[in-house]
């Protein structure tokens, strides 16, 4: 297939529906209007075949997964997403596989839990040795009040939404998987078609937020890092999943892949702890408080018995970001 | 080089100038503030090694035509650039390469001549097996303003900013070229630098509009497609640089460059006739009338002579568009 003639097709199922996009695919740019009063976030991620995701991810979940993740950035920081660019290289492009991918791009979307839809306004495509897609999105938040890594204060609870350490558990599994499994399994799902949060909830209720993408440890280390604060964990109140547990061989597992997993893509926000409540409300899924913000610089980890953990207990990844 | 501290890197040198941006790199998005009465543009393009630049460009060229080729889609529809997103997968990062790469994406936002700073708010770096880069730039347009190439009216004249097959007669010359070709040699620095024009001018004058990248007979045949209208050109008319006549071995290479070269990244606009002089006043560039609009569809091509030139005269590439 040639490069305009994917263009083309993309074009068509691609058209915009949003009132504020005045132009989707097809000229050199999209045409947004942004609503007044707001203010735009932009945010950029790229998923690469064997690095981001098994090289036998389907096709849909290869588009599902890149539209995923970055939705997660916009709302991690209090926004809704309203527009999406897609860059995708690939050795081979046929028309089977850009609907496909097509369909997993747009799933995501449709999957995001905000009343408005996502428009991809922009694309490319271009043949590479290796398959990688770059998406970049972008969302409204109110001026002013986006949601950043630096607001955390001392005395602020941390909490996190869903659960943690699913996608890590799901990619061990990922070999011996299931046909369908993208779908029937939920550790696997969790690692493909990552599960998406209402960002809009946190704002003016969250004093600091992010996704977890890199692993929990991690991730919380940015935001005690930006906010120059310290943190009490209790590592056994970490929301997990049922098929978590039945998943796991022994407690060390469980505790790494809950800890340093990465692609969980849950929110960790922290907040005051009358804002717990409130946003529990205004959430549709769980929120679990895990942890406290200290003066004291540093995280310390301790077990339901008040016993500190060590960094050996977890897997170095991530886990050095606090030494 | 860990990608952490490779962002934290490009973080430092990367901080935002713009008084719109509220917050550039480092947290899960940037965050934009908008003109009141403005609409935006995005659009990314994705250049990969040995696909759209030679193996060995250096890394600084690197990323300055990844900036480029993005700066122009913006001008293309009469836009201002001003934020950009950096995705960047490569086979090894380190300090020296990323500082070099930066460097060139910032050559290219200074070369931007437009009166304010361009941004990097969002990036992204990977490791792949092959190198490539993604940026999408996003830009303000007076609203309800932006040059769409549907827009070309029976009687507009075609016109085109600055010259055009240098780039293509670069690459042909790209392996025999001396130390520093990219400063010295007119049409390798085309190449690999291309002159970008400030889309502003375009604003309320011309009728339609885009970026010469795939080759001007190609992008005149997307103008013409969206717009449903066909043309006259006249070929011995399209502007060149006095390098490409030097270089040029005879008449059909020389037309083969200039009519199918991809890459120059000039302006090709229509305009009313009464429209040409104060384009040509708003512009810091040349601009040359080359064509007119015609209510007949397709393309019709004549020499000097007025004689009309067959496909065959051109390079197949390209040129099919209007078969």
């Amino acid at each position: 297939m040639r490069e305009f003639e994917l263009i083309d097709a993309l074009r068509t199922c691609l058209a915009a529906r949003r009132d504020d996009t005045r132009l989707g695919i097809g000229d050199d740019a999209g045409i947004l209007a942004p609503l007044p009063h707001s203010e735009l976030l932009v945010t950029t991620d790229t998923l690469i075949r064997d690095r981001h995701f098994p090289g036998d991810t389907s096709v849909f979940d290869i588009g599902y997964k890149a539209v995923a993740v970055n939705l997660s950035d916009i709302a991690a920081m209090g926004g809704a997403p309203a527009w999406l660019t897609v860059s995708l290289a690939a050795p081979a492009l046929d028309r089977a596989w850009a609907d496909a991918f097509v369909d997993g791009l747009q799933a995501a979307c449709a999957a995001y839990p905000g009343p408005d839809p996502i428009d991809i306004v922009g694309g490319d495509t271009t043949r590479a040795d290796q398959l990688m897609v770059t998406v970049t999105a972008i969302g409204h938040v109110p001026s002013g009040q986006a949601i950043r890594r630096s607001g955390a204060r001392v005395g602020d609870l941390i909490a996190v939404t869903g659960t943690l350490g699913d996608a890590a558990a799901g990619l061990v599994r990922w070999p011996q998987r299931e046909p369908g499994a993208s779908e029937t399994d939920p550790l696997i799902r969790r690692l493909v078609r990552p599960d998406l949060r209402d960002g809009r909830a946190l704002i003016g209720r969250a004093t600091a937020a992010l996704d977890v993408s890199d692993g929990f440890l991690a991730d919380l280390g940015h935001i005690l890092t930006a906010s120059n604060v310290g943190a009490r964990l209790a590592v056994d109140d970490l929301p997990a999943a049922h098929a978590l547990a039945a998943a796991a061989p022994d407690l060390t597992t469980f505790r790494r892949w809950q800890a340093t997993g990465g692609d969980d893509y849950e929110l960790c926000l922290t907040a005051p702890a009358d804002q717990i409540g409130p946003l529990r409300d205004a959430l549709d899924c769980a929120l679990t408080v895990v942890g406290e913000i200290t003066a004291e610089p540093g995280l310390t980890c301790l077990d339901r018995h008040g016993q500190c953990l060590t960094a050996d207990v977890f897997s170095q990844a991530g886990w050095d970001h606090f030494a």
